[in-house]
């Protein structure tokens, strides 16, 4: 069929079959279909949406696009974790480790950060060496041999992927379920892991800010990854604070250290913790939540896990001095303070202010070519929930000779909400997902 | 604001303000939006729709994308009409040079056939010799000189829609009421025209095969025309059988000469009359309906009319003799028939299908680059409501050694309908369109 009859099939909100998608999949990729009419069927897709079954198709054609990536020889299931994008959010830098020392392997691939929400590289390249870049045959060396490797995307990974993304940034067609799911999931199924946990943030700093979204956003998440044979679940958690109390990259890698050295804040290791069980089942090294958690909190105590990241960080080129040495992290030279308009109780830290606070400050990007500064960053020093007088210090800024200081000062001050009584204590894994599972057609 | 704001505006449902739309075609044309950014747009458009003001302005600025004809000089306003398409429809080879006749000055912009309808162009081609190419100059010259121009579209006129055109061609975004309407209305007004009467066309031959959506496209185009400035009205005419008898090209010249010459078949003439003596309204020459009637059936009946189409093809290097002798006008060589299955009345001739045969014998296109033969075509020998016999020539068959006679038979024996009892008489001109007019924003 040519390619003005498939788009005027879904422009009129009809259903695409397996051959038709794979087509507009395949054409994007050789670039049999020009841009206009990939971007003509991308809007169609957004204003009409897609069946559970065609974005399952839609993801197996990206994933078919390029290399999905095998383990020979490995004796266990790979895992791997995506967060859908938050503040503060660490997590990855302590997953990995975590749940390589407890006897899974974990083949990660991150991304940068982009927007409010920072990225799982950038944090990485604050460690002095580190190289985010390997290759496939890198990464499959780097998890036969240590259990871990924590990579950016390579080209042979999901191309059409790349292609369609590039396209749907200029052509206002990102906001599509259907096509945010196929670009996630894509990219993790052709890594080659057989089991996800998907960390879904909901709240006024996540990608969706309702809990009704992001449930959606989480379902139609693992139906694909069950599709397509990975064992997936997803938790729906709370993105309305920063996680923990540092944003930026080199404090986020130390405040990811210190929860691996088990001296982390309570609702980063929590988090944590509860998600490494979770990939710990799915890799079946765990029989169930019980024992899934025993074993991280043993290689939390035994100080296994911080070992592995010191390996992770050896074996990618970087620094391990860092472990125990956080002044070979770059610094930021220049301290500035929010404090407390008001007495009483922090009722919010709202994330996105924070989030762009940051981005302002240098540690984040608003264009794709800005460069990072791994140095700055926001340190909460009174948390939600806590009782401060007016003028105490709630917020650190890490700054660099005032540059983005006076957009950040005024973001954050709006950030910080004050109220008479205490909140109530915040939940942070609001909901678990566990789709029913169905055939890939 | 950036292109892809504005795309998202529309995606969502919004209004685009002016100067939105104003950058989105001058993008367009100079292509500082590229193809990619355009097309998602127009899927945009096509799905989420425009207001009448937001199709005003697009219209508006399509025509501003080129030239807009003046004619200095010129004492009275100039007129034109336009067709939404049919079969057999060659009243434009009547109106121009009735309306000219009469006194009104007509600089008549046309199109090529294209799909199952003819095009004016293809048409006035098969007279050997004659240009339908003259520059704006050229077309001017013979407006002051002899009332009237039969061209084709110049690079000056709206350029944007051109780009537009061939975008949406391949995009699945031809179907879309506002951008139709545009299209059309942004070369009617920058031919310069203080009036114009559309024939929307209705039925199972015309492009909207409802009167309902008949009715809104019309409404849609006469508003424009207005908020532009033009006198503008519309009928609504029935599409569902062949107009006239003759469908193909040379044959609907001499159809066009023959009603000239007080001769042609009576809906045809009934048609042209009516159209015409509303183009002479909208010229300002009559001044009610029984005064442009009288005017038109007089310069018909003193074979002022013929005349003025001798002078035309004169002016535009046609040979005038096809005017008494037919023969120097192309032919097929040879002839079929198609025959009568039962005996009764003709309940219908489904001009679709008799379209689509005249493509298939080469009297039209069914892409863009194919090469129409002037000779090739269809003659209805027994029309709607006839009483024929089993066997009885209905259609006649003008084709060359065979070249697509098997479809063309094919399509033309589904089209004829018998019944026991003679149909109701043909109403031709269904409604009349006069909208409320409404201020450019």
């Amino acid at each position: 069929m040519r390619a003005v009859d498939l788009i005027r099939i879904k422009r009129d909100g009809g259903v695409l079959d397996p051959p038709a998608i794979r087509e507009f999949v395949d054409g994007v990729t050789s670039g049999a279909w020009p841009d206009y009419q990939a971007s003509a069927m991308l809007m169609a897709i957004l204003l009409r949406g897609m069946t559970p079954e065609e974005t399952a198709v839609l993801t197996d054609a990206m994933v078919q696009s390029g290399v999905r990536v095998t383990y020979p020889g490995l004796k266990g299931i790979p895992v791997d974790k995506h967060s859908t994008g938050g503040v503060g959010d660490k997590a990855s830098l302590i997953l990995a480790p975590l749940v390589a020392a407890a006897g899974a392997y974990v083949p990660m691939m991150s991304g940068r950060g982009l927007g409010h929400t920072g990225g799982t590289l950038d944090k990485l390249e604050a460690i002095p060496g580190f190289r985010t870049g390997l290759s496939l045959d890198e990464l499959k060396a780097a998890v036969a041999s240590i259990g871990c490797a924590l990579i950016g995307q390579t080209s042979e990974i999901a191309p059409a992927d790349r292609k369609l993304y590039a396209l749907r940034d200029v052509t206002a067609t990102v906001e599509s379920i259907p096509l945010i799911c196929a670009s996630i999931m894509s990219k993790k199924i052709a890594e080659g892991i057989g089991g996800l946990v998907l960390d879904v943030k909901t709240g006024s700093g996540a990608f969706m800010k309702t809990e009704k979204d992001s449930r959606m956003l989480a379902e139609s998440l693992v139906a694909i990854g069950r599709a397509s044979g990975v064992r997936t679940e997803a938790m729906i958690t709370a993105m309305d604070a920063p996680l923990g109390r540092a944003v930026g990259n080199a404090s986020e890698v130390v405040e990811s250290i210190e929860t691996l050295k088990g001296r982390g804040p309570a609702d980063l290791e929590d988090l944590s913790v509860h998600l490494s069980a979770r990939m710990l089942i799915a890799a079946g090294v765990a029989t169930d939540a019980a024992d899934a958690e025993a074993r991280i909190r043993a290689v939390l105590s035994s100080g296994a896990g911080v070992e592995k990241f010191r390996q992770i960080i050896e074996r990618q080129g970087g620094d391990p001095g860092v472990i125990d040495d956080y002044g070979r992290l770059p610094t930021a030279p220049d301290r500035e303070y929010v404090t407390a308009p008001a007495t009483g109780f922090i009722v919010s830290i709202e994330a996105e202010r924070v989030g762009r606070a940051a981005v302002a400050l240098g540690a984040g990007r608003s264009k794709m070519d800005d460069v990072v500064d791994h140095g700055v960053g926001i340190t909460v020093l009174a948390a939600v929930g806590d009782q401060v007088r007016a003028g105490d210090r709630v917020l650190e800024i890490q700054h660099r000779a005032g540059r983005g200081l006076e957009p950040a000062v005024t973001l954050l001050r709006d950030a910080i909400q004050i109220g008479d009584a205490a909140p109530s204590p915040r939940r942070l894994i609001v909901d678990t997902i566990d789709a029913e599972p169905f055939k890939l057609p």
